[in-house]
């Protein structure tokens, strides 16, 4: 379907290339201009969360447009975004999924057929802790009002009812993004309009240019609600095999003569038509029973035999299904490299090792003094199930807490307050009259939930969130590993 | 009055020494614990804006006893929030502030006769622009609410119609220093008690140890309203002659019998009592006639006598007037030399010299081509007063623009673009339609505020506050010199 595509020469070829399919550009008139100078240097950010998906294909047919057009584009990973979005993931495993994103995205172009010569990479954390950049976000905090901030992330920001500060930073941040990686342009979905004139007005503020904006419309998902949505089931993944992309396609929401509201018609649109060189259509097939096989030479003309319902949804999903296959066939061989499945499973392990948003539950257990093995004289602090439970068929008195660090491997028992009774309740600071939410058992979710937050401090104290773990007669302590992880 | 104090041994006598006087404190018992085990580590912050003057002896008084009680006090300069709040102040200036705090300081605490071996000064961008530290700010602000954020700071960060985003950072700031200077407590006044319960709270939600929070009373201005008002007139400068102290102690607000407001009263308390050694008091010469000498030996004894006009304003003034003389004068004879002078001159340069508030005027100005000596045969641009206006008695056509740079020096006047006429205006860019705010000349403050963001920038091109400087036929440019001041 798609292969190499000729350079472009003129200027104004380029800058049609460039903003086709946009539903807004700020700057166009600086955009001729540099474009009759030099190449446009451009770029995009996505936070490195999820795993990309197909819905990945609709800014990347954009920025195959970009580098069609020449431009230098950068995609920014924001890594400390991510970061902050869940400080319970590691930086290990975020640079994993930086990797697994950065491979995605080249697999993402190569299927489309873009050259990558003039793409680059860049982590957000490579500057934005930065001494400047540090100074530049004071700076731009000591102009913008509190105001300004929250109107900017509108549309961007979770909007909660105890919002955080960060929310507020944020469009600071990818303000500087423009003028730290050095680019004329800022692309994103029209979600950041906002967020994109807000940079307009405060960078000339610290004697920075204002910049170039281009802005995608905003895409239904392809399988049902929206694409960014967490219904995880619907998303496609780029791994999905060619029966699981049946599957979820089969699911999507696509209504007979129904053209506002499809996500299956809007990928089409966005990113196969964009695809197609000129003298392609899309084609369907279909029985001679059924009308027989159609080529749509323009989108237009396909959403017009939809919307007569002359075009089926089971046979647009059929042939973009057809289609989708083809883009991702090549990602999936790429992705068949021992390094690269090991890689996926690093970066994003099967559920239930991965860490849920921020408990608010309470932590609560039993100290007891079980005669395990090796603890049989020792006084430890034991997590008992609320109710009896049985652990790899052999009844358990439940799960020993114990404060353990990776280097050098350590492992210790906590140790409950002198007068602490067997039995008697462990309950954290601050939460001592709630009880529990659920029965506490090492193979629930509820215990992975609690666990991220259990650690002991640097004065011994075991705590979980910051508030002690108590027994009527005061503090659970580590005998001497601080710092550490408590499981 | 005051002499080298014997250290103390005991930690009962310590504590006592370092909590005596103070209105509240926040982890006794910890204190208690950690001067058992060693001396206490404590910093006390203040941001080196306007001169530090006679109210600094309050904090001072209390920062003495620390010392006495063996502890290690860091003084932290805030000069990033001084920057902050002052973005046209360059850091010279700032650091030639910072710089004079510290003469001061020393020569305060050695005025009281404490010893200073246990004392250090750190400025807050030794630290605060490290890639830790704005990692851990990112960390606060992903679970710092707003609303707690804004609560923190009501008290002290000024409450205006549109808060700017500085404000809900600071109470994170200032938390995340008590663990960047690796302190066991921070000293300040009630007012800050909501950022010192702020940082109790979420210091340990970085796993980051909980400090102890010691708070002065707040204690009003010697001389009329609240000291650290800006009724610059009423405050008493460290470096005011015996008459000028005089005076203005004659004005300062002390009714007869009124001890709820009374700043000579609470100076005395705070400051003056705490300097004398036991056995000592306070000493007031009378007239026989109007009830002759009379010494207070506690402060309590002499607010009973002021409440029940035993003793007169003026006499208690007077004696005042005495004390303050002898704390004084060693700091007036310390900035005697050559060295210290120069150093006040240039960190608190004359007034009229001083930047004020951000300005909201447009720059305009006339291009021309004038006459002057050796730029007879060169384009430059100068600015013309609008007015024909007379500078040192000569008819003077305006000002040239130069760009200039301190190293290597030099300077270059600003080149119009071609096509510009002589006596053309030159506009900002966004204030094309304006008209100019005021007769712009260059011994007229207007001028001064304007030229603090008159500067080339990176591209060559002049600028204010980002914006172009133009004339009809385009951009006023540099030759050479880039984000240099324009003069």
């Amino acid at each position: 379907m798609a292969g190499e595509t000729p350079m472009l020469d003129a200027p104004s070829e380029k800058k049609d290339l460039i903003t086709r399919n946009l539903q807004e550009v700020l700057g166009e008139d600086k955009l001729a201009e540099i474009l009759k100078e030099r190449d446009l240097k451009i770029y995009w950010g996505t936070a490195t969360t999820g795993k990309p998906h197909v819905a990945y294909f609709v800014p990347m047919s954009k920025i195959g447009d970009f580098l069609k057009a020449g431009c230098e584009v950068t995609i920014l990973f924001a890594d400390l975004h991510a970061y902050l979005d869940n400080m319970k993931a590691p930086w290990e495993l975020l640079a994993l999924r930086t990797e697994y994103y950065e491979h995605c995205i080249k697999a993402m172009l190569t299927s489309i057929g873009v050259p990558l010569d003039k793409l680059k990479f860049v982590k957000g954390t490579e500057y934005q802790l930065s001494r400047e950049y540090t100074l530049d976000i004071y700076k731009l905090s000591s102009i913008i009002t509190e105001h300004d901030a929250k109107k900017a992330g509108a549309e961007v920001v979770k909007q909660v009812d105890h919002p955080l500060l960060s929310g507020l930073l944020y469009p600071a941040l990818q303000a500087l993004d423009e003028e730290y990686l050095h680019v004329d342009a800022q692309f994103g979905g029209v979600d950041q309009r906002k967020i994109f004139t807000f940079a307009e007005k405060y960078l000339p503020q610290l004697g920075y240019q204002k910049r170039i904006h281009l802005m995608n419309p905003m895409v239904p998902g392809l399988a049902g609600g929206k694409m960014s949505a967490s219904e995880e089931d619907s998303k496609i993944d780029l791994l999905d095999s060619p029966a699981a992309l049946k599957k979820k396609l089969k699911k999507a929401f696509c209504e007979p003569g129904n053209i506002a509201d499809n996500g299956v018609l809007a990928f089409v649109k966005h990113v196969l038509f964009s695809l197609f060189k000129p003298g392609e259509g899309f084609q369907v097939h279909r029985n001679p029973e059924f009308g027989g096989d159609r080529t749509f030479m323009s989108y237009e003309s396909l959403e017009e035999a939809f919307a007569k319902e002359e075009l089926h949804p089971g046979d647009l999903k059929a042939a973009t299904e057809v289609y989708l296959n083809k883009l991702l066939d090549p990602i999936r061989k790429t992705f068949e490299t021992p390094e690269l499945k090991k890689l996926l499973e690093k970066a994003y392990p099967a559920p239930g090792k991965q860490r849920e948003r921020e408990p608010r539950t309470i932590v609560s257990g039993l100290v007891n003094f079980v005669p395990i093995e090796e603890l049989q004289d020792r006084n430890v602090v034991v997590l008992c199930n609320l109710k009896p439970a049985k652990m790899r068929g052999v009844e358990s008195n439940g799960m020993v807490l114990c404060a353990s660090v990776e280097e050098p491997k350590a492992v210790e028992p906590l140790i409950p307050p002198p007068g602490s009774q067997p039995g008697e309740k462990v309950v954290v600071e601050g939460y001592e009259s709630g009880s529990p939410d659920e029965v506490l058992n090492p193979k629930k979710k509820i215990w992975e939930k609690l666990q991220v937050d259990l650690k002991v401090g640097s004065n011994l104290e075991a705590e979980w969130q910051g508030n002690s773990l108590l027994t009527t007669s005061g503090k659970v302590t580590s005998k001497s590993l601080k710092n550490a992880p408590i499981r």
